[in-house]
């Protein structure tokens, strides 16, 4: 993972450079000082840089310039900021990157604000390509985060409704479907693409990054899943077992549904979909054993790895169209997609 | 003031079936479904329809086609929605255009959600402005829309953080700072700018409607305070003495706090600043009467008669440069901003 490790990390640097040097610092009116500190706060935790440095490999991968795409690189990486701003809120999560969740920290009417404040500055950055890369290319990346902010939200409305109405009847397709819109077209699907857009792709090659990036994605948030129950905590910067706090369905929890018996299924919609405060500390242990007894997790793992190495499969139809060097290094990002440990 | 409604309601139903005709209505997942019900639910509740028809009605002024603007002034009336849906959930308010808030219906985390996906189509109804009025002046158009939405989140800010921070050490000015911020650039200065923008007009017209904007948004917020204390419920839509049940900083209460006596200041501040849920009903009616014993309404009345003025005679600079009947619609409507009852 050499290669794709060091790309990574450059990316983020010149990335975070770019947001730093544009989001405000300082204002006259010592208040919205603070709401800057605030926007500030979560792109200033580590995160990974992951979704930018797509966009910027599949850039180069189609033998586009990524310093002409660095601004568009930032703006995703905001989309990652200001909506996880909201979504801890609708969570009701406590960690973010190993830190307290803004609306933890500052209450959450300003949070929510301030996340509000943030997503303005993703449309500021996207509109700053209007010099870059003009501006009918400018208005084609514009819509591509307009298809992604639609299907984010659509997702996350699916799972948020499937807690807020005790929804216990779910597939692995109902699942599938709901992480696809929630988190793989803002993971890979508008990385990729938009990446390729800038580079000036042809439109024949969508199809494939579309498929490569749905896979992908949800191989992605199934590793999540599963670092959520069983990662480091110090490592991944989430709260373990928070997703069983929050009553999320998950691919391990709709399998462990499924395996469980009548009585034990009781128990398990009973104490997952209670509110968070009146639920015990023993319950969730106690599901964690039954979800480690059930083999839930190796299952979800399973079917993680079954997806990347359908996405490598998809990914090998651009064999020939694109850059051999990226080519490598996106081979190993499929493989850190579902072996990462944050 | 005949003109002025006339061609309020008119509009008003023009942005409205483009609202209608744009947000999505179905989806073959019925969760996404619930959430396109949950879009279209403010954009339904009737609102005055003031600051689209305000965007139209300077475009026309400017000699453009109001047509060609439709979309922009609708996507402004989804500003006003989304944001006030984002909104009540900080203030905790309870009702909105007479019904309750979303949040009080769907659930805090579903209601801003819905929030987000809505401030989604506001890009988007801007975003179909490329081929109507070219790719360039969609993106000066976008850019106006990012003022906007700076100086709003930046207002909202604001405000939540001195009813977060008990400040009651607040000044006119402060107020005037903060609701220009708030209420002035999105109600009057966005809409009458980009209408004019649309229409072509030139940028030395821009210094004219700012000054006009700012008077006449900060009119409009001081009668909206007004209405919130003696308003008539059914007509206002929102529930009478909101504000102080919210603690919110106004003229009012500031005005108050200039004249009350150091004990009263005291019992002032103790039972405004207090919870909302741990307000008592008496407390507030006392508040009320304090109000009405010192004159505040009326002081704030007049600031708002004299701000509306000064706003007359900084329009009265386009007097040659713009379209007449619309002259005479837009001092119908600077009357119509202080003498309002909803």
């Amino acid at each position: 993972m050499g290669k794709f490790f060091s790309v990574l990390q450059d990316y983020k640097k010149q990335v975070d450079r770019y947001i730093f040097e544009q989001l405000p610092k300082t204002h006259t009116i010592p208040e919205i000082s603070n709401l800057y500190t605030m926007m500030r706060d979560y792109p200033s935790r580590s995160g990974k840089g992951l979704r930018p440095s797509i966009l910027l490999i599949f850039c180069k991968a189609f033998g586009g310039n990524p310093e002409k795409a660095i601004n568009t690189a930032a703006a995703l990486e905001l989309f990652q900021n200001w909506i996880v701003i909201h979504d801890d809120i609708e969570d009701g999560s406590e960690l973010r990157r190993g830190l307290p969740a803004l609306h933890v920290k500052y209450g959450m009417p300003l949070a929510l604000n301030a996340g509000d404040a943030l997503a303005g500055k993703m449309w500021e950055f996207l509109k700053n390509n209007r010099k870059i890369i003009g501006a009918e290319t400018t208005l084609d990346v514009i819509e591509q985060f307009l298809i992604m902010y639609d299907q984010t939200t659509s997702g996350q409305h699916v799972e948020l409704s499937w807690v807020q109405n005790h929804r216990w009847d779910l597939t692995y397709e109902d699942y599938f479907g709901m992480c696809r819109k929630k988190t793989a077209w803002y993971t890979c699907m508008t990385p990729a693409w938009t990446g390729a857009l800038i580079a000036g792709a042809d439109i024949r090659f969508r199809d494939i990054i579309f498929k490569f990036g749905m896979d992908l994605g949800v191989a992605f948030q199934i590793q999540d899943d599963v670092l959520n129950l069983i990662g480091d905590e110090k490592i991944y910067g989430k709260e373990i077992g928070g997703d069983l706090w929050e009553g999320k369905r998950t691919l391990i929890t709709i399998e462990l549904m499924k395996q469980a018996s009548d009585s034990e299924k009781a128990f398990l919609k009973e104490s997952l979909d209670m509110p968070r405060a009146e639920k015990k500390s023993s319950d969730m242990d106690k599901i964690m054993s039954m979800i480690e007894r059930y083999g839930c997790i190796d299952k979800a793992m399973a079917v993680s790895i079954e997806l990347a190495t359908r996405a490598k499969t998809e990914f090998s139809h651009l064999d020939g169209s694109i850059d051999l060097s990226q080519r490598e290094i996106i081979l190993e990002l499929i493989d850190f997609m579902i072996n990462r440990k944050f």
